[in-house]
């Protein structure tokens, strides 16, 4: 066995411990009953020190200098494979073991503290949990950093987007917070109400829809599922992926959204290239990339007037309502898809108000790395860029300020401007998907997803880690990420149409 | 730390790799779509390898050694766990790793076969593959045989049911042997036609129902589920325990009498001892225990006339049934759950010609462990034993026949006799427990279980493994296992009530 063959051996066994673990995650949201937690903690836990040993084994490193050696003959697909590898056994060799564990034990504690007092809007409870998660997050971004030759915020980004920097994000960034509030103004101005539409909606009935819709778009049912948990979320592996939503008996077109975000976040898995199954070459290129698939399919395909002209008749057959009813009319379903207002929440923000969500959380985050801000300072940060940025102050209001995300609490630090990316990115890549099919409008009207999902396919999903976010963009649209397209998107959508 | 404290740590870990695998096997069954199965049997194999290289590491080999010398201050429940941590060392250490690589694969190939050659009764194309698991199974036994010294099928037996020996279980058959068919024969000319009761029932109100009985005799849904699989079952954690079963639209008290009888395995689950989760001596005794728990509840307690006087009500209101029709009565119900009827098939058999099926098994398979029956054999010796047992015959109905179970063509020799001991336990224990609880009757029939399951509970559940099954049955019930209170049992039942 080659040194290379040796190293896919041992990370093959890698990928089916991840197996494990992602199942073991997803029946934790999905199945799970409440009095399995402690030990389904403890289980994923030592998952993750057996993955961790595994890893950062002296032999993998040996293995790894052996396989990067010229001599070595190698193709684009294996090259690529290595230094996958490389980076991920680099990242994980760079933090103490201890460290590791410290610092999944304080985030454990402060996110359940906060399930806790998010309710109570108990932040007091929360913050000196928070403090030491902040303080450990910020060892370890220290220890990595300098492992990787990284800032220590970047070196946090870089674990969720590969090669992104904070500086090249807050260029993007800037130019967003230049141009959307001006444009959010005229947008509120324009925007008429649409009639509502009354439920309830059952759902069983809510389930059948949005399988119908899945299957319309090329989810593969063979090889995964739709099921219910308290946030929507795709979990899983590529050969059985599987997505939640959950049902508001009062709006179903909610969850049907989220049906349809959660599927392009499946397609993508269902479509990394089977040859390279677990692999790391094979996975998901990073989270921009992996939130490009899930707005490209939600904001830019399914909240698209195409796709309602298409959907508007299979909605009112699930629902048994009557075509005749203005509540129930093509043109009134589409208006509550692209709905925007100011509102205090993130999660459910319409797509032009998200950025500025995402924006204030990538700012205080760099803060807080950098130790600029205190955690005592959060609230009344936060208060003051939202006051700036949306006009909604949340002074006495932590619910929905500075409490309402569970990601600093868990530990998440640099994972919130992936989102607004993968907003920038699904536009660019849908502008491209046009270019390339000047049919695109009328497949979508008439329900016929085939092409655009091949082209999906061919040009993101079994591309797999190939290569870089940056190169893959450039091989694909012809250009590096640019906002231009996403403010286009935004015009035409919301001004124009 | 002392070796014992290691000890316990080691084996902690363990038990959590053991989680992951039961929640991935429950899964499996019930939840994972038909795409998933290839990669979910690789993760399996992996966690199934590490958890044999760290059981049978060199290092818990000089922790049992030390831990064993008597220097050692122990209570009685960690000796009890020495002494079960050493068993599975053994076990375990005692085959060839390629030995036991060898039997799975050949095991999972014959199953697969298996599956699909049962429908066409293609024998040919399944006994090459069962011939390989056979000689496989024997090197095995052999080799563990040797190590713990015991004749190979006691070996096999042992696996499945600790200290259990076949010339013990060959003789308590043999009285069964001797009693049943004439049994049987007496209750068939007795029994009165039940008056059908007509469906469909829907799954839905069938679950209700399940969910109900399940929770009035004391599962508790912080700490499990219910859901639907191809065959009923058992699976999941103490603290995350979990049964399924599934519904049949024509016949909603199979599937009622399958989810009480898993809710038996169930409580047992959920009843071990708290104090000693994660250490191999809180867990569950062994198979015949294991089923012991189930049949009492199924055998001795649900389909008694006293707990369908409890259970008759809340049926008829679950199918909005009218109890003035004669198919509704409480009378009429019970008898359906107590049909005796000569038939080819042991899943689904009444509990009087049950134990016929499994003799059956366990003479064939003890054959065919020494060598006196081969592969090809099989089909005759099958269609001569049911012949005599039962006066069915099985030639040219291989499908209803030899075919008919998983457990040989998955390798699984050593585990029928299990059932039936389990019958016998739980004759004796229901004994028992009568004795100790003269209103018993009465309170089954008010729907109060709380004693009986508190009995359970203190009698067994709440040992775990500290006593072996033999000094266990003779604390609570007197007596070494015994067939009397099985034959009393059967005889009260079919044909003096």
């Amino acid at each position: 066995m080659t040194p290379y063959e040796e190293l896919e051996e041992r990370l093959r066994e890698l990928s089916h411990l991840g197996h494990a673990r992602a199942i073991l995650n997803w029946d934790e949201a999905a199945m799970m009953p409440r009095g399995g937690g402690d030990v389904r903690g403890e289980s994923l836990a030592v998952l993750a020190a057996i993955s961790h040993q595994r890893l950062t084994a002296p032999k993998i490193q040996a293995l790894l200098d052996q396989a990067e050696d010229g001599d070595q003959q190698l193709g684009p697909w294996q090259r690529a494979n290595v230094r996958v590898m490389r980076r991920s056994q680099q990242r994980a060799s760079a933090v103490p073991e201890s460290l590791v564990r410290a610092s999944q034990i304080a985030s454990t504690r402060c996110e359940q503290a906060w399930r806790l007092a998010r309710d109570n809007e108990d932040w007091s409870a929360v913050s000196p949990l928070l403090e030491e998660v902040v303080r450990l997050t910020i060892e370890q971004a220290a220890a990595l950093g300098e492992n990787i030759s990284l800032p220590p915020y970047d070196a946090l980004l870089d674990g969720y987007e590969p090669e992104a920097r904070a500086a090249q994000v807050t260029h993007l960034f800037d130019d967003l917070k230049t141009f959307l509030p001006d444009f959010l103004e005229r947008v509120l101005e324009r925007q008429e109400d649409p009639v509502p539409v009354r439920g309830p909606f059952r759902s069983g009935e809510q389930y059948a829809l949005g399988e119908k819709m899945m299957r319309a778009v090329g989810f593969d049912f063979d090889r995964g599922r739709l099921d219910v948990s308290h946030h929507p979320f795709c979990g899983g592996v590529p050969d059985d992926t599987r997505i939640t939503t959950r049902y508001d008996k009062d709006d179903f077109l909610g969850s049907l959204m989220a049906v349809l975000h959660e599927t392009g976040h499946a397609l993508y898995e269902q479509g990394l290239p089977t040859d390279w199954r677990h692999q790391p070459v094979g996975e998901a290129l990073g989270m921009a990339v992996h939130e490009s698939q899930s707005l490209f399919m939600e904001m830019q395909v399914a909240r698209s007037f195409a796709f309602m002209k298409f959907a508007a008749p299979i909605i009112r057959e699930a629902f048994s309502a009557d075509g005749n009813d203005p509540a129930w009319s093509t043109e009134n379903l589409h208006r509550h898809t692209i709905r925007v207002r100011r509102d205090y929440i993130r999660v459910g923000a319409d797509e032009v108000t998200y950025p500025l969500h995402v924006i204030l959380r990538f700012e205080l985050e760099q803060a807080l790395i950098s130790g600029d801000l205190t955690v005592g300072d959060i609230p009344g940060a936060w208060d003051e860029l939202m006051t700036r940025y949306l006009g909604l102050s949340t002074r006495d209001n932590l619910k929905d300020g500075c409490m309402q995300d569970v990601h600093w609490f868990a530990g998440l630090f640099g994972y919130f401007p992936t989102y607004s990316l993968g907003a920038l990115t699904a536009a660019q890549l849908f502008d491209a998907a046009s270019r390339a099919n000047p049919d695109l409008a009328e497949q979508v009207e008439a329900g016929e997803f085939h092409s655009l999902i091949e082209w999906l396919r061919q040009e993101i999903h079994c591309r797999g880690r190939l290569q870089s976010v940056e190169d893959l963009l450039v091989d694909v649209t012809g250009e590096p990420l640019d906002t231009r397209f996403f403010k286009a998107h935004l015009e035409r959508r919301y001004l124009v149409d």
